[in-house]
């Protein structure tokens, strides 16, 4: 947290000289690696602003912190110039603040990496008539081509990849689904804006058969024959949905072992799922 | 690229008025999404910026376009509130510049996600001994406590799971490998500043077998037999570390179907991994 402008004029002003140091400095909390955290909620004049930061830095670095990190929300985007100034690069950015970042020790620095994927699904989904539930998009890679896909999108920050594709089905579709195995997945990179993907097929069990397309990005949605789906010329033409056609065929009439999840729980209280073949290994 | 202040304010004064607003804009370029990028390559002051933008703008609606990125290198944060003040949000940021984006029309934006997932990736090698190779860190996680851990490392922005793998136990250990499967992975949320991770746990062949353990991060590096890595205290109280250290003995002893990579070729030219059961799938 951010010391109001009042506060620290006051401090500034009316205190004695010795305390001045003190309470002229930046509000921060460490962090677990031995730097310090910012965050800028409040907002300040960047007159204000920099004094503190230097007095701010000096302190930290007598106190061999290590990294600094500070917060911007965007409402206080006239204290980027300032920071930049001072010697900081940025991080990450979301789409309310801007994270900035210094490393006060002379070697070099150790700060984590910024996020370096973008994670989605796409869901194959067959009914007990060998029939898979596809779609045509509006809009996208797919507009034009007369190509049935299966349901593809997003994980969410902080969604399960399991979750992410029962979600995805149910508003593409209005299919209800229950999710069984992870069959195969992509890295690939360059995707957007520098970005890797991680593309995830996942296969999943239909509850309900009576399908409602979403009207704003599904030109057409159905269920087809799955040898149909394979066959298409689209997936003859292009190698990795070929590849996905037929290890989704193959799961359809053979053993394929794909990974299944299982909720775990860390020492920390988190639930991570783990995805793993479940055919060949029993917890 | 934007155009240089010179040759913009030349523009604005000294040729004919008709000609005044096709000069006067940022140099931009059509996305594939129906969209414009502007790249401000080079420095610019704000009072030359801020008509411009806003003619661009103007612009830019009636030729019904729909999302306005704007690329600032870290060197031209002077523009940074400027931008925010035209009402334009933060999209993302790297080290040295920060993407911000404006959607012009009424409907909700269909702009693409920031990156969510950190990947990282941890190395099972085992000898013809079975001994697995496994590392004490210096610091992080693990520091002070007393248990082996398999080489792990972060997979850097642009690079493959399976090359990460092998580079990582080369940096820890000095070993060479050749990657051989994938025998599962975790998404875990909230690990770092609200960013998620996937954590895939990969299989490699030695190709040596001497260690020359890296000394920076590195406390100790050794072979030791699989059956003690696996009845580590740490592993049996720790249920992830337990899944993993079991499926990894499954996989020494018996049939375990991971997923193997095969590079394939996309129409656009990309090279992308494809990761699948390939024990029960041949293509």
């Amino acid at each position: 947290m951010s010391s109001p402008p009042n506060s620290v004029l006051k401090g500034q002003t009316a205190l004695p000289t010795d305390k001045v140091q003190q309470i002229g400095l930046l509000d921060a909390v460490n962090d677990k690696y031995g730097g310090v955290v910012v965050d800028m909620k409040e907002p300040m004049d960047s007159h204000i602003y920099v004094p503190l930061l230097r007095a701010s830095i000096s302190q930290w670095r007598q106190q061999g912190k290590k990294g600094v990190w500070i917060k911007l929300p965007i409402q206080q985007a006239n204290l980027v110039e300032p920071t930049v100034k001072e010697g900081f690069r940025y991080h990450h950015a979301e789409s309310n603040y801007l994270m900035l970042v210094y490393w006060i020790p002379d070697n070099p620095d150790t700060l984590p990496a910024n996020a370096s994927h973008i994670v989605g699904i796409g869901a194959f989904v067959m009914n007990n008539k060998r029939e898979v539930l596809v779609v045509k998009e509006k809009h996208g890679y797919f507009e034009g081509k007369d190509a049935w896909k299966f349901p593809t999108g997003v994980v969410n920050q902080g969604e399960d990849i399991c979750a992410a594709a029962i979600r995805e089905v149910k508003e593409e579709t209005g299919i209800d689904t229950e999710f069984m195995e992870i069959l195969a997945f992509s890295q690939t990179h360059q995707q957007f804006l520098g970005k890797s993907d991680l593309f995830f097929v996942c296969m999943l069990q239909p509850l309900s058969f009576d399908i409602t397309k979403q009207d704003s990005e599904i030109k057409a949605a159905q269920w087809i024959p799955i040898d149909e789906y394979v066959n298409q010329t689209y997936n003859r033409e292009h190698k990795p949905f070929e590849y996905v056609a037929k290890i989704c065929l193959t799961k359809s009439q053979s053993n394929y072992g794909g990974f299944s999840a299982v909720h775990t729980l860390t020492s920390s209280g988190k639930q991570p799922y783990l995805y793993f073949n479940g055919q060949d290994f029993k917890p």
